[in-house]
Order: C-alpha cells, then structure tokens, then sequence
C-alpha cells in the first residue's frame, strides 16, 4: 500500500476519451437510425445488418422498442410529449453508446421530420445516418407481423402511425430503402455499402492516429 | 439484387446475445457500481479503474453526474422522486451497456439502501459490484473540491448528503474502500483485484464457450 494522501486529489492527464474507445474496437462509431412504419421491414433489416457486423468484427448495439420500452421507457406512455421524450433519451442513450466507439442501430417509427431531427440534433448531425425503410402502407397492413393494423383498423390503438397518425416522408434521409421491391439482402446490402467506409479505419504509421478508409 | 419477398418475413435463427458481444470483446460484462460521498474519490477512483481496464484491453464505459445529468437525465431535478428516476434510469443504461458487452462503471453518490437496491435489482444481482468508497465527510469536506460543501453549510444548496441530508452507509458493499487512509493507487488496485477474475475469460477447447477464469 503506497502513502496515504487524504487531502490531495490527482487530477488526470487524460480521462478516456471516444477515440481511446475507437482504437480500442478498431472502428468508428456511428449511429445508424432506421425510420418507417411498423412492419416496414426496420428491425428485419437492422438485425441483420448487425448480424453482419458483428461476424465482421465489430461491436454493435441495437436499441428498438423491446429493450427501450421496456428498460428504460417503461414509464412512458404514447401521448405526444411521451413520444417525444422516448426519442430524446433513445438519442442520449445512443450517444453514449456511440462516445464509446460502439456502432449503434436505431429502430423506431420515429414518424415526423420534428423527432428524426430531435435525434440527429442529440446525436450530431455527422454521426448520424438516418435510414428511411420506405414500404407502402399497403405491404405493412398486409404483413401485419404483430396484428397492430388490425387493432388500429378496428379503433383500438389510437394514434396508430399510417392508419390514423401520420408518418411524414423523411427528406434528409442518408439511405432509402425501397423494401417492397427489394429484397432484404438487398437492402442490407445497401445499408452495409454506405456504412462500411464510414465505421472502418486504416492504422497509419503516426502512433495514436486513423483515418477513415 | 435477388428476388423481392414482399410478404415474406424472414424470422432470424439467433439475434445476438449478451455472450456473442461478450465473446467477441473477450470479457466479461459486468456493472461497478460506486457509492458514496460527495468528494470521497468515487470518480477518481473509478476513472483511474477505468484507464487500467482500458490498457488492459478491456471495453468500459463511464457514467457519471457529468455525462448523465448533462444527457439522458437532464430534465430531472433533485426531488425525492427525480433522484429515484435518475437512478433508475442510469441503472436501465448500464444494463443495456452491460447486456452489450461492456465492462460499466457508474459513479453516483446513490446515498440510501433504497437507491442502491433498485439500481441491484434492474441490473441484476449477479451484475452488479458494489464499491463503498468509505471516506469521512470531514474528509470529503475538507477537499470540497466542487465548493459544494461550503455552499451547502451556507444553506445555497438544500438536502446535501453529507451535510444537510443522510448517507446510509451500505450495508451490502463488495468492496469497502477507505479512502480517507488508503491511497488511490491501493483502492484502485484493490478493486481491480476483486473485478479482474469476474470480468477475465479463458477460451476452452469447445467451441464458442469460455468460462471465468
């Protein structure tokens, strides 16, 4: 044990900072924000888009309705100043993430130009690609994955986006999507083009320093 | 571009769990949670931890007053119930930073048995390390690195622990550091002594499994 020093506080150097993190991962972080309706086809996609990043090498993290609503938005409802407050801490808990070097995946309806821009204002506008999985309404209540069209059509979800809410087309998107004619593969193809050069680095010879590839 | 699937949904044989992020960091993820007075060191203590965890080649994140109260929990006050909600909400990020992968370490006065408990009980107690930075106020007063102290005592500030509000002394810690007559180095090392087996892995001969070490 060395010599006690009860009245005298280091103070650092250097705390850690996000490039420590980034160097650590050997990667850039990145917020990747997927916006459509519900049964577009955004958290197919993101998974596997994950899924690819990972076997890659990367360290991901993905943040949708499960492990949000029910961690730490479960005392949120769905009123508007609700939702909006949902895409608030989703935005500072995905900047967290990202300060940590850890490329995160956004899933949320996210329906108006107002809450993508809320997220990219939190988040920083050169971090944050904003992914539009633009499916008709159409294919979305055909699928129907979790019976939410169904309840919506027959009045009991109120406010429910595409049916009686609106969803506004996003027109700063980084990526569009168009998954009623694509395939999956396709679009995960395209996310993975435009995001790979953007979380990737190359070492170069000056110690402590990477550029993007 | 393969062939459209506009009702079809592909269900994904696995998303990525916990293990495969803790795999693919090499650790284990667990949550550090420091407790204690205003000035005892906790962020000292913790982000010294964190840098050796770091040159080890460990994944840590930090969460302090500084990155929470600034972010995620800026529209709180200092209420009972805002307090509560503050640490409620801190205790769901390291949980999912934890389910993630990472190593987390969170710095909160978090001054009753009550706080603490709901902060084990969301994280979840296998998770979750309790480190008591026991240093005497009159220690902690005497630094008053922050001018908090003198402010309290002056009555600008209301309900500060240590002076004006209860500290419960944690009956539960994993690590009880005193601070006030160890050094930092000596509270460093011993905390990294107890985490260190919890968060190290041995690959086994069996694919895809590792066991503590």
């Amino acid at each position: 044990m060395s010599k006690p020093d009860n009245n005298i506080f280091p103070i650092h150097d250097k705390l850690l900072d996000r490039r420590s993190k980034e160097q650590l991962l050997q990667q850039r972080s990145k917020v990747l924000w997927f916006t459509g309706l519900s049964g577009s086809g955004k958290s197919t996609i993101a998974n596997e888009v994950e899924r690819v990043l990972h076997q890659m090498g990367h360290l991901t993290m993905l943040l949708d309705g499960d492990n949000v609503r029910a961690g730490i938005n479960n005392n949120l409802g769905f009123s508007e100043e609700d939702r909006k407050e949902n895409i608030r801490r989703i935005a500072e808990v995905a900047k967290l993430l990202m300060q940590g070097g850890v490329v995160t995946i956004c899933c949320f309806v996210s329906p108006s130009e107002e809450l993508r821009q809320l997220a990219k204002d939190i988040i920083g506008k050169d971090d944050f690609i904003e992914i539009y999985v633009n499916t008709p309404v159409e294919v979305c209540e055909q699928r129907d994955v979790k019976g939410l069209y169904a309840k919506a059509r027959r009045g009991e979800i109120k406010d429910f986006t595409g049916v009686n809410a609106p969803f506004e087309e996003p027109v700063n998107a980084d990526i569009v999507l168009q998954s009623g004619i694509m395939s999956i593969d396709g679009c995960v193809k395209l996310v993975l083009e435009n995001v790979m050069p953007k979380i990737g680095y190359v070492k170069t010879e000056k110690k402590d320093d990477f550029f993007v590839i």
